[in-house]
């Protein structure tokens, strides 16, 4: 049966592992379209699997099954989990790896909630069912022993539920969000640095006030948006291909310039 | 319908663009074959991802979609275009990327000039019907909203005259080329060099005289052409796979120990 | 025809040479479904070739064909080999890549011979019949013009003996195993780093005693051994998910901390 499963896992490009969960998809459903989105996340950095799977999962086709392994409780108490949303299925542990999936069907903020109660909208599972696991299970790689084969059953057909109970709350990782300085100004943060050296903030165009505006970076000052890349020249903001306010460097990386990290602070204020 | 469309980009392997990209291509021709040629392309490289795709391209079945997005001036005022030879459809920024497959269809030399005419075995495009796009458009991800449906269009079967209109010329990058010095010497460049640092240069086996020759590259001297990179002992040169004079290290990278850079001249002297 | 090839190589991601060998597949067998176990092996390191596929391929189904293109003695005499077991079939150079593979229908220990011979289960054929190759063959790139088209070939269903004569011994590396040193205590060695920093040795767990045991790896020792990556604090030792002992440190990269290299030994004692 042919239905796209991706892959969004930290397992990086010089081992076997990947390759090793896409052998055992294949084994159980061998018309599945396997895509990679990335496997050189951070080794066990879940905020930014969590990240890199919000920018590219809604561009896949309804019925897409978004596998995640991101995974430092590996064979502990976390759960494994999938959730169905409308479009998409996902299969990963429940960690905070889903928290930009699920913040959509929520309320701001959820800075303070770990663990956040689901609506009608998100059906989720805890996959506990082994018969449908590879067997015996590995400890340290339910990647390839149990969200693999879960996934691969997943695209022929058979519903969540097959998998385990249905559960009523899943993890959330305290994302950051914009807020209101008592300036008046709004106060953003780095959420990724992409390859480029792009600075991807939390801030959306909404966020934004109508005025003219001056961005706040660092030490330095970028006066108003720009709409491309190749506009202008030295440090540049713009409403990146996600939707976020980014900061680039033209012809260079903002991040080295900058020497800028994740969760760094950016200020925007009404220009005079 | 099953087409083959390849991707070399810029984009990285860090982040979700090349995913997106996918999954627009999938909604689109969930049948399409997608193969990656290269994402590592350095940022903003149109050099490099010209010649990595013009050693690639040629080996695809006939009908084979390539797609390159190493775009600097996304969003600008530079054409998004579709080339078709015979063998093969090319969907691109015109920055000259394409220019190692149009200059097979021309005469040389091309340093002078910035802009080719184009003869009758060349059909071009320019992009310019929205109705084939995602919208909205962001003005900075054609890559993903343009160049992905597009070429998910034309694999379904889709002319390239149904995007735009005709156009006769195309921009073309200043390419070296070797050339005979006053001493009767040939001097090429060096236009690659491969992740084993071998130097791959503009020179062709029919540019070399027929006598023995010594290749001159940074202060070492070569004697000869080796056949394979197995043989003999340190620096040698040989005709590589995809036809150019290249020179190698055994066991280690020529690159590093000659200190080299895309750009160096290579001499070929007879030898006595 | 439906079926799955392989690829695993040190041809990296930052040239063509990948794409150009999957393309020569996909004119032969248009069907064929292409899946990458690695390419970032280090050049020509035969040794992480053999490990790395040894730890995917068990894992793809019966029929599976796996092509390794690791091979500093391309154009020379070294052989082209498809070896076939029950499960699977190898299209590679004969120059120990295929070891661990060898190794599982062999007794111990193999570390004194070079070439072994094959037992009944094993199916081996030296490719010599030029006419499934790609014409002219590059001297410096066999698996773009032997291998691809060789492994497209078998995945038709032409079977092995129609590519050359069957052979009836292999090249085999030395591989170490672990041994019992005078004072009793069991001395393995590191085979492989993964990309997390994991120390993963050639100790099986029905090599360890059954007592409580310390392992001792560079100058720390770890008593007993972990279940999972997030069980206890610092270096752990577990059994990993392929079978062997690994030595890791939890959030961390055991390698970097503990300097070490392939080779380096391990040393399992018995607790008091």
């Amino acid at each position: 049966m042919t239905a796209i499963i991706t892959l969004t896992t930290d397992l990086g490009l010089a081992d076997g592992y990947v390759a090793a969960m896409k052998g055992v998809m294949l084994g159980i459903n061998p018309e599945a379209r396997l895509i990679d989105i990335c496997h050189t996340i951070k080794p066990q950095n879940i905020a930014q699997a969590a990240f890199v799977l919000s920018t590219a999962y809604q561009f896949f086709p309804e019925g897409t099954i978004h596998v995640v392994v991101v995974d430092p409780g590996v064979g502990s108490e976390r759960r494994a989990i999938i959730l169905r949303i409308a479009k998409a299925c996902f299969v990963a542990p429940d960690n905070g790896v889903l928290s930009y999936i699920i913040q959509q069907f929520s309320a701001r903020p959820m800075e303070v909630s770990r663990q956040i109660q689901l609506g009608p909208e998100l059906e989720a599972v805890a996959i506990t069912k082994s018969q449908f696991w590879r067997s015996p299970v590995s400890p340290t790689f339910h990647g390839r022993d149990i969200f693999a084969p879960v996934a691969a059953r997943l695209s022929l057909g058979l519903p969540p539920s097959e998998f385990g109970e249905v559960i009523n709350s899943l993890t959330i990782l305290p994302l950051p969000h914009p807020y209101q300085a008592p300036d008046g100004s709004i106060v953003g943060h780095v959420l990724h640095i992409d390859s480029f050296g792009n600075l991807i903030t939390d801030i959306k165009s909404d966020d934004l006030p109508q005025q003219a505006i001056i961005i706040e970076v660092g030490n330095q000052l970028i006066s108003g948006l720009s709409r491309t890349y190749a506009e202008g020249r030295g440090l540049l903001a713009l409403i990146g291909s996600s939707g976020y306010l980014e900061v680039s460097l033209k012809g260079g990386s903002a991040c080295a310039s900058l020497n800028a990290e994740i969760g760094d602070e950016i200020r925007i204020k009404t220009g005079r």
